[in-house]
């Protein structure tokens, strides 16, 4: 048995999340469906980031195993986009040495979060991207991003129900930039708790509006307790947009 | 009275089309309705191209009369976009003089029609652009554009159905050009008939593809008639892209 590593993109609007559930649509669902179509046996799917409902992916990663040995790795993103609604699609593959998981060999993910303060959405991008009712300071935002840099207790940022009994996950880089008319927020760490990303944008932005200074977001990171995390940023302006291993 | 344009842009995707029909949401009834709760009473609105199921506007140009005299015009679109739904947004506005149209005082339209190549299209902009099985010639595609160039009865490229007597239409200009992963047509008339920039995009992909000389176009340009086209590209590749007036 092969195993295959793909990358993916989707856009979440349709979907309930990437796993799984008892009903309605998923992304894990569709591609399951799709490689047990090809492969007339149900077949695993293993993901790097689980994206809640609405969340999308420029570039998530997936692997699974396969018995067709007819069709090579390279080819087979073209093979399974036949199966996949237009709303999945794979986009590179590649086969990879057996002990490769794309969840537990992953050792970063990269999200990004779309803001913009237009006054019009443009409809076409309007299931990407959050709109911001006063005109942030980006210069303001990468200082109060910067106490969150490094390995920390996350308990502020994730619900309660967050199933890991460790919170600590280590952010490996968080800025702000301007981009077009979008202000774009970039994450990267080794591992993300439940929600952890939109949390975070959601509470920068409120300290930014507020002028906090940054030692509000240490105490806040401090007290380990989501009551003192701000308001969550939509799901709709977040993307996985890179996973990176080894 | 005063008379007040707005440019909006629309994700045609889920409208039957710009023009009220009896029953299906079209963009024109979306504006209507806001408008109607905005006045109290029921205004009519002109656009400068009547387009069609699925198809896309980024500069689509409308105006209408309003005796709301507390709003300045350059704020309308502002107000407007409260009451309209995601899929439809006004970018601008301003005042006009009585005289001015949308639609009749219009002296150019441009379009714009998008293809990919590519194995996958991204799942973000699959209702913004058409997928080919071959990788096009923009070389030829750019010759074979030629001969549409200025005023020509344009019957093969429309319906028996199309309205108008008249089926001269001026192009001004039709250029293929590749922006990243697209391959964008830009076409520029006067006026278009109906489904014109989707015959002319089907015909001269089809005619790429079979490696025809730009005489191959003028004879199906001078048949006039619509059994002489290819067949039309879908309506999801085609965005309104700007409307010139005087």
């Amino acid at each position: 048995m092969r195993n295959v590593r793909l990358t993916i993109a989707y856009d979440g609007t349709d979907f309930l999340g990437w796993q799984v559930q008892a009903r309605g649509r998923t992304v894990q669902g569709e591609v399951m469906r799709a490689l047990e179509r090809m492969h007339r046996r149900e077949v695993k799917v293993s993901a790097a980031g689980r994206t809640d409902a609405g969340v999308h992916a420029d570039g998530q990663v997936i692997n699974f195993r396969t018995d067709i040995d007819s069709l090579p790795a390279a080819r087979y993103h073209v093979a399974l986009n036949s199966y996949l609604p237009r709303d999945v699609q794979a986009l590179s593959g590649c086969e990879v040495d057996d002990r490769f998981h794309a969840r537990y060999s992953a050792t970063r993910r990269v999200y990004r979060y779309y803001w913009t303060a237009s006054l019009a959405v443009p409809p076409a991008i309007r299931h990407r991207v959050t709109r911001l009712k006063y005109r942030p300071s980006i210069a303001r935002l990468n200082q109060l991003a910067r106490p969150l840099l490094g390995p920390h207790d996350f308990s502020t940022f994730t619900p309660p129900s967050e199933p890991s009994e460790n919170r600590v996950r280590e952010v490996h880089q968080i800025v702000f930039y301007p981009s077009g008319r979008f202000i774009v927020m970039q994450i990267a760490a080794n591992a993300f708790l439940w929600r952890m990303v939109r949390s975070i944008a959601g509470t920068l932005i409120e300290l930014d509006k507020l002028a906090a200074e940054p030692v509000e977001v240490e105490e806040r990171l401090a007290a380990c307790d989501h009551a003192a995390a701000g308001p969550s940023a939509p799901a709709a302006g977040l993307v996985l947009h890179r996973v990176d291993y080894g």
